[in-house]
């Protein structure tokens, strides 16, 4: 949540005209001679160093920085980490604009590595440089021939649209790998390692902002600044599609500290914030290759529920795709009757034409048909699967043609044996048609279009949410009991039961009067977090005797005189809990699920950042498990949905607007058909610094 | 659920010494021309026919079957479907022994090719002709050089150890495609179609008996015969590794009936059904492939929680790795103390060492940490990942001799530019080592070793569960009503209220008396099945007043003069639900899951086939998402699970017995620390035939 100071730009990093690479090495197979082969074809300036040799790869060998001619842009440092402040030193002063450390040995291995890298960070900071690292593979842009790493073949990696970016140096190379096995190639490839200096956030506004870059892949382990993350992802999302893969579904405990200083953080705050900004988030590295490359060929344009069309050539798959499609919530929408009578004209009977449209054996009329499902007005794109067989259909071709007529994005799902494959997929290529060998595949890259298309329609309803000032005091510093919580969330506008806190029994009794029975009565003690446990709830209470049982139980609660709380009796409803955070990395949250003892047990919740809008707000409900509850379930009316969005929108707005609030926990609220009311509320704020 | 007759066995169609073509064409593209072409190298004779033909591609064409010189084994039907009976008589007359049909127009297309179909099948059965489809895309045996199909290329699929068989032709190639491409090669690749005569169990029990299919890869779209394909994979996957796909999470309406005629059923109950069979259920095709191949060179031991050692040359791609096991159930234990002093010896300071063990950039010592690793206890597999790079690790190398050392089954994750890749996934063939391009693949891989290891475990301490004798007397043929429904289920071992059903209200009072305040009235009557919604459920009565104004209330309830029943009040505890139906597809089943309208909003429920053991029924708890609230849940006491266990065993005995229970419903079912007791019970018997 800390801003980011104004520092240099990231040109003289990610396009420099020349690379001094610190401990270049003669001996074939080091580090430091795999990075100078590496940037044979790089087409600025290479500058060698290292003070025992005169020549590495027939280039000239330079024995300090200070002795290159030219004021270098980018020094690559392959050194041990113990020297690599004083090259930082000596890069300063040679000028240069950036450095790359590959090293280990920082801020991922404890105390002292962590003090090495501050150091190695004030050094850069002092001397305007950028840094990329420490503990990285390094990054590669094959269209320049920069590959500023020491993989092993980089000059294979052929120029693409695709910028990787990876908080470990290794997925970084694996997902290159990936990327290059399947012929597309990278625009750029970047390793993070430490990130001590260029971080995630300030990677994604550059590669926004590069007009080479198609769509940026992202790899997350561990998010220290997600709001920034946020941020960046919510303004590259809009100018060009972003998919991400987050680690950490499981518990990964002391690794992944190790590895680069991170904690993880909660994998499903995670997931809903990258999902919130705009990225598509799947679940494995080629499907995170699969979904950029296929929206960096064409995105559905903004919109709640994306018709996908289906042609099959062969039914098998295409029950596959519809069923791939469908359980990940896109929609394959029948066609108009229109479409179907145009499509009988052109099948032969027994067919199965709805959608997905399954022609059996293609025929000469595969790409009439295809036409006529896309210019269907419940198609938004359409999927097209084909076994290449004879010459009879191109799904290629087709694919390029109904893209080009109708601007409805396609995908192709095509296979064969290799020898006739291979021509089928470069001939893709070369027509920018997103094609997969497998029906899976090319159903999960279309998942990707369809999401991505949702993201969109979101972001442009709901704008940019900023904090509403709420014309209420700033809660704290002291501890709020149930009241003052209470006494907050109304005054935000959210309901709660009529009450009276009271120092004594008379004034409990007289409540009893004025609210009228029956009636609440609790322990009002700010000092105690769960009331129920400790015998501090009586609920129906009818007269004055149940009342004074009821206070007697309260009063023998151990630590002191106790004051009461009085309150009405709800109407009955369905309980859900609402609730919100001040994440030390996303900022403000807000957190929506079912209530009750069996929906906590199944962890029934879904989360955002705050503040949202109600199109946001209003796609949680969606994500419950049980949001059956909510919609009439077994002949009980349905509750009224807008109360919660209002309330989940309420809630953002009051987290953000005062950071004072770290925690508000409203458990259970419940909800009826004519809105809802929080029954208890517990909200924490900032102890006094 | 029907028993199959004794038929001859699927030899002379999957293991022939001759092959007809019936339809051959001399026409290139053509099906029957395809079809000739693709059985150019096989190791048997080929009898092309056709009668306006004299040659195809070198072969001598035969005008009739009749004409052929000697008694053909398999007669492959290249023709329409109209023709294709005629054409049986004749294989039938010449003494064929199998039959292949691939047009379509059968029993998908409706009641004509259902009729057409059946007549197919009737002069088969007749002719003692075994009948691979109709609507199929055949089969291949590529060590044979025996393709049987029209798919362009045919000829490039390499030999295997891996058999596919999927209900979908098209997806039969697919898979075929995809395990070429991974450069595995198949033993089998058979697509049923419509499964007229054979289907999957058969061909199932033909495989497992097959000595070179090394792993079975299913692929299932709806299942007509569940209970004997459920044998099948029980009785195969204790000799070979089976691995299944199925499809249909989603609602795929009438698309999937129209494919193959059948009826998908429920997703939940097919899939775990398939893994109580013993078979590893996964996700996408290639998932399915790559747990083939790696299942093929090594399974785990039986074992109740397995534990993979996984060593990583980069901290990411370990990281990713652990994440996926961890989160897929994959037990990634601590090594022993003796093991870590072993390797702390071996790698530089500031490496992770624990599980996984991060060597940073693998050097000299890698081969001797995963040596110690492997020898550790606490390991019963070994999952290793590096990059390729230069010659210091050889992760191909070092796992065969690991595995030579230790037994213990090893997984290799690598990656490299495509030219260096290539030779190394080469070497993995050669080696008969299971090697996958990224570490997620190599994960998924480990996951399905260790879910085939557990289920090898549940097979082998529970046995053969069959059903049991319980010494009661077979219910129906009338309606239960509760009281009923609760003797039997009483009888059957199963704890349910004291309870007395009375004719009239003094019956009713002395119930009361004699069974103690407070009690439970309920409306007693089979024909309601939801007795709660109508008034019919009244709890808590205290007081004879109390009882009359209950019995008043079901008094009201339209529709005639009620029975009561008295019961008394059960202890308080945790709702779940028991139950099981007699499925048309896979038989007796139970059903296990959470109580109260949360849960069952959510669907949190979990299946098997029954009778059952002890040990899956067991296994059934750690399905539930909720089961935490049977685990001691917010300072709760915990439940006796021992009982929910046995109460599913005695479900699943009581149906298996009993085949005119078509379901019991028991909902709720109160669990205490203690027992449980079931508060309702619906049993519904078949009604008379």
């Amino acid at each position: 949540m800390t801003e980011t100071p104004v520092r240099p730009s990231l040109a003289r990093l990610l396009a420099p005209r020349s690379v001094a690479i610190v401990g270049a090495s003669a001996v074939p197979d080091k580090p430091g001679w795999h990075m100078v082969n590496a940037l044979s074809d790089f087409d600025g300036a290479v500058y060698p160093v290292n003070p025992r040799e005169t020549e590495i790869l027939g280039r000239k060998v330079y024995a300090r920085l200070a002795d290159i001619p030219e004021t270098v842009d980018l020094v690559a440092l392959v050194v041990p980490a113990r020297v690599s402040v004083d090259v930082l030193r000596e890069a300063g002063a040679a000028g240069a604009g950036a450095a790359l450390m590959v090293s280990g040995g920082f801020g991922e291995t404890g105390e002292a590595g962590r003090a090495l890298q501050d150091e190695a960070l004030a050094v850069c900071r002092e001397n305007g440089i950028r840094l990329l690292g420490p503990n990285t593979s390094g990054f590669i842009a094959p269209a320049r021939g920069l590959n500023c790493t020491f993989m092993p073949g980089v000059a294979e990696i052929t120029p693409g649209g695709i910028a990787v970016l990876a908080q470990s140096g290794g997925i970084n190379i694996t997902l290159t790998l990936i990327a290059q096995r399947d012929g597309h190639g990278v625009r750029f490839a970047i390793g993070l390692g430490n990130a001590a200096d260029v971080g995630l956030a300030e990677v994604i506004d550059y590669l926004a902002d590069d007009s080479d870059t198609e769509a940026v892949a992202l790899h997350l382990e561990g998010v220290p600044d997600g709001r920034r993350i946020y941020q960046a992802i919510r303004r590259a999302s809009a100018i060009k599609p972003v998919v991400a893969l987050a680690v950490g579904r499981a518990d990964l405990g002391g690794f992944a500290v190790s590895h680069t200083g991170n904690l993880m953080g909660d994998f499903a705050l995670t997931h809903a914030a990258l999902t919130q900004a705009g990225a598509v988030v799947v679940e494995d590295l080629s499907e995170l290759i699969d979904a950029a490359h296929a929206l960096s060929h064409g995105r559905i344009a903004p919109h709640r529920d994306p018709g996908v069309g289906l042609l099959t050539g062969q039914a098998g798959p295409g029950l596959l795709m519809t069923d791939i499609l469908r359980d990940g919530g896109a929609h394959v929408p029948d066609l108009a009757a229109a479409t179907v009578e145009r499509i009988e004209d052109l099948l032969p009977p027994m067919t199965f034409i709805g959608n997905p449209v399954d022609t059996g054996r293609p025929s000469a009329t595969f790409a009439e048909v295809m036409g006529a499902m896309a210019d269907d007005a419940a198609i938004n794109a359409m999927a097209l699967w084909a076994l290449l067989e004879d010459d009879l259909v191109n799904p290629v071709r087709l694919a390029t043609e109904c893209r080009a007529r109708t601007g409805k994005p396609v995908i192709v799902g095509t296979g064969s044996v290799p020898s006739l494959a291979a021509p089928a997929f470069a001939a893709a290529r070369e027509a920018g048609v997103p094609a997969f060998d497998s029906p899976d595949r090319a159903a999960r890259a279309m998942r990707a279009l369809v999401r991505d298309a949702q993201a969109a329609r979101r972001r442009a309803l709901d704008g940019a949410p900023a904090a509403v000032d709420m014309g209420i005091a700033s809660p704290g510093p002291d501890p709020l009991d149930e009241k003052d919580a209470k006494d907050l969330i109304t005054a935000a506008g959210i309901a709660t039961p009529k009450r009276v806190a009271c120092n004594d029994r008379a004034a409990a009794h007289a409540a009893l009067a004025t609210l009228g029975a029956p009636v609440v009565a609790k322990v009002l003690d700010a000092a105690i977090a769960h009331k129920t446990e400790v015998g501090g709830v009586h609920l129906g209470i009818e007269t004055p005797a149940a009342l004074d049982a009821a206070l007697d139980a309260i009063d023998a609660i151990p630590g002191g005189t106790r004051r009461y709380l009085i309150e009405e009796t709800a109407p009955a409803g369905v309980e859900i809990i609402l609730g919100g955070t001040n994440d030390p990395s996303w900022g403000p949250t807000v957190l929506l699920g079912l209530g009750g003892t069996a929906a906590e047990a199944m962890g029934d919740v879904t989360m955002r950042l705050a503040p949202l809008g109600w199109t946001e707000a209003a796609s949680m409900l969606a994500d419950l498990r049980g949001r059956a509850l909510l919609e009439g379930f077994r002949g009980a009316p349905a509750v009224d949905r807008k109360a919660i969005v209002y309330a989940v929108v309420t809630l953002g707005n009051l987290l953000a607007a005062y950071p004072a609030i770290r925690e508000i926990d409203l458990n259970p609220v419940r909800v009826t058909p004519k809105g809802l009311i929080a029954l208890d509320a517990l909200v924490v704020v900032q102890p006094m610094s």
